[in-house]
């Protein structure tokens, strides 16, 4: 069995270890997959895209834990969602909007007599998260986990929109190599010329990969989630022009 | 078999990898799991807390590989230390601290046919390190290591002290969230009010979780390896009040 | 089968994960060791260094895949390179130059069916790379990648030279401890005492290790590729003389 990890716990203290050990110590055999540990902390939104845009890759039964949780020890619950192809454990903080509509049965992981024992309220990841991962990862049934919910908390998110001749939508994250990664479906896009305006900068030309960019030139293209992504050449956009996550992106073109 | 791995190799280089592939390929199907590389050059305090805080989340029989070894290639010595769950490899400059009190044996790696022909003396992880832990991984006896010792070397830590009214003790180390954690048991924390004394700082709140704790504001609270933890929610107390690693901490009360 | 997987991707985003779950999707079982993905964005030549470096230590049969890729989506081939002990995939970019003396057969990858449908042109490590990775994990015969090609790229690589009493080479490797490692092979060095040259400073120091060399002060010494290395005993010694990686090192002696 699978287990992929995200987290904000960084690289540099024992977080991550304690929550793999725990895992290997009460579902030996299983196979562990970091994600990222370098989400801001806190960043929920960050983990949020970055859980939806790993899971596709899995096998069906992966086990997906990701636990950025700020609200850590309070009543704040812990989800166990379950879809067609996979499992997904994490805070009920919105993390787990990208595949609530997807989920077959979303439960309340609140099952005293699963969790570790704990020396305080700190380290749910190690305590509670750890043993209801090994859980599913063992194959136990689900309802060993806790009930039912139906009121799930979701991240706001404003979907994209669209109207003749017009797209709007926002920048969802930025990667390693500064490009900027939009919600708009790639597939919006028109097969003529359009104008994507962001941040008093505006981008016509349209690019199939980064190779074809001229040096020092932004371009619109499709990225590897099928969505629009303004992107240099072997430069960082988003530093170029100081333009991060949340920024308004509109397309526009003519004779639609 | 499990090794966990701990270094100050730092992930940019192929120093990591490397010791993984001799691993691999002394004792095939060994399941590696990263404590971290993080560690800074160097640091063998920071490598021996996060290898006591790490190791007993670990199954029984893992063998944990530490290596910070600012004097690799000199005449210190490589240690095997075997606990009642676990082996510990590191080279004998205090790392193991943590794990000494727990020794069943102390040996010193020293049978020159373990170790791989090395170019230099500069990477004993690879050359040394790599093939003790595959004999312990495979399943080897003990004596083909070398022989038992004595004086295995330990940090000096002057352990925190109490009196009626009264805990000192020391942040021990700082987290990603900037959490200082101390070597004070929260077990001897009195039930009604305290409070602690920290670089000209003053701390009375109480919490049992970081989402208790108002904005801006400092807490006491037990952290996730049951000491004392001083925090702050969704905020880096260490950077805020500029206080690391070795800081003294008091705490105080009445009536006790 | 093992795997190894080297980029520049860094790790804060979702690019490694979907590439290890589509390996694993593909080729159920597979161990992943990760060499890095902390090379610059597109800097080949460190990867291929590291590549260079880490591959030796892994077992027979062993798959490595880099993928430093700027021009990903472009016409650039892709390239599989077997040896008589492992495998390499990477783009035909001058990433492979390391073990391109050593192929028994060098192929382009191009069989379009081995490839999964993709959104866009921007991530062949997941679409192209990883399926292909996969095909050799699962050992299907090599001749379902592509055709054998004897043109691949090489990056441009002054070898050292040396004539009586003196030796040239360069920095091309620089450590997270800031040693500078060079392409001189250490047995090129003569017995006796000689002198390095670099930016402008000499050191004629020579040590077998880095704690026999004295505080403040450099030495010359055989690093862990069995190569020359200039190094500073627990300090840094790139920073502290700002010599970094492609600077000439000269070292010349008398008498020889």
């Amino acid at each position: 069995m699978i287990l992929t990890f995200l987290t904000d716990f960084g690289t540099a203290d024992y977080y991550v270890a304690a929550v793999k050990g725990t895992v290997l110590t009460l579902a030996p055999g299983t196979g562990i997959v970091d994600v990222s540990h370098q989400v801001p902390p806190g960043d929920v939104e960050t983990a949020a895209f970055l859980l939806g845009a790993a899971a596709p890759a899995f096998p069906r039964g992966t086990v997906h834990l990701a636990v950025v949780d700020p609200g850590v020890g309070s009543e704040r619950r812990i989800l166990a969602v379950r879809t067609a192809v996979a499992w997904f454990l994490a805070p009920d903080n919105g993390l787990l909007t990208p595949v609530l509509d997807a989920a077959v049965s979303v439960r309340s992981v609140e099952k005293g007599d699963l969790f570790l024992p704990s020396p305080g309220q700190t380290f749910h990841g190690r305590d509670r998260f750890a043993p209801a991962a090994a859980w599913l990862l063992r194959g136990e049934p689900e309802t060993g986990l806790g009930p039912e919910i139906g009121d799930a908390r979701r991240l706001p998110a404003p979907p994209p929109r669209r109207s003749p001749g017009r797209i709007s939508g926002r920048i969802v994250h930025v990667d390693r190599y500064g490009n900027l990664v939009t919600d708009i479906p790639a597939a919006w896009l028109p097969d003529g010329p359009c104008r994507a305006e962001i941040g008093g900068r505006t981008v016509t030309r349209r690019a199939g990969h980064y190779a074809q960019i001229p040096a020092g030139e932004a371009a619109i293209l499709t990225g590897s989630l099928g969505t629009v992504e303004l992107s240099m050449n072997r430069d960082d956009l988003c530093r170029r022009w100081g333009i991060g996550r949340g920024a308004e992106v509109i397309i526009v073109w003519n004779g639609s």
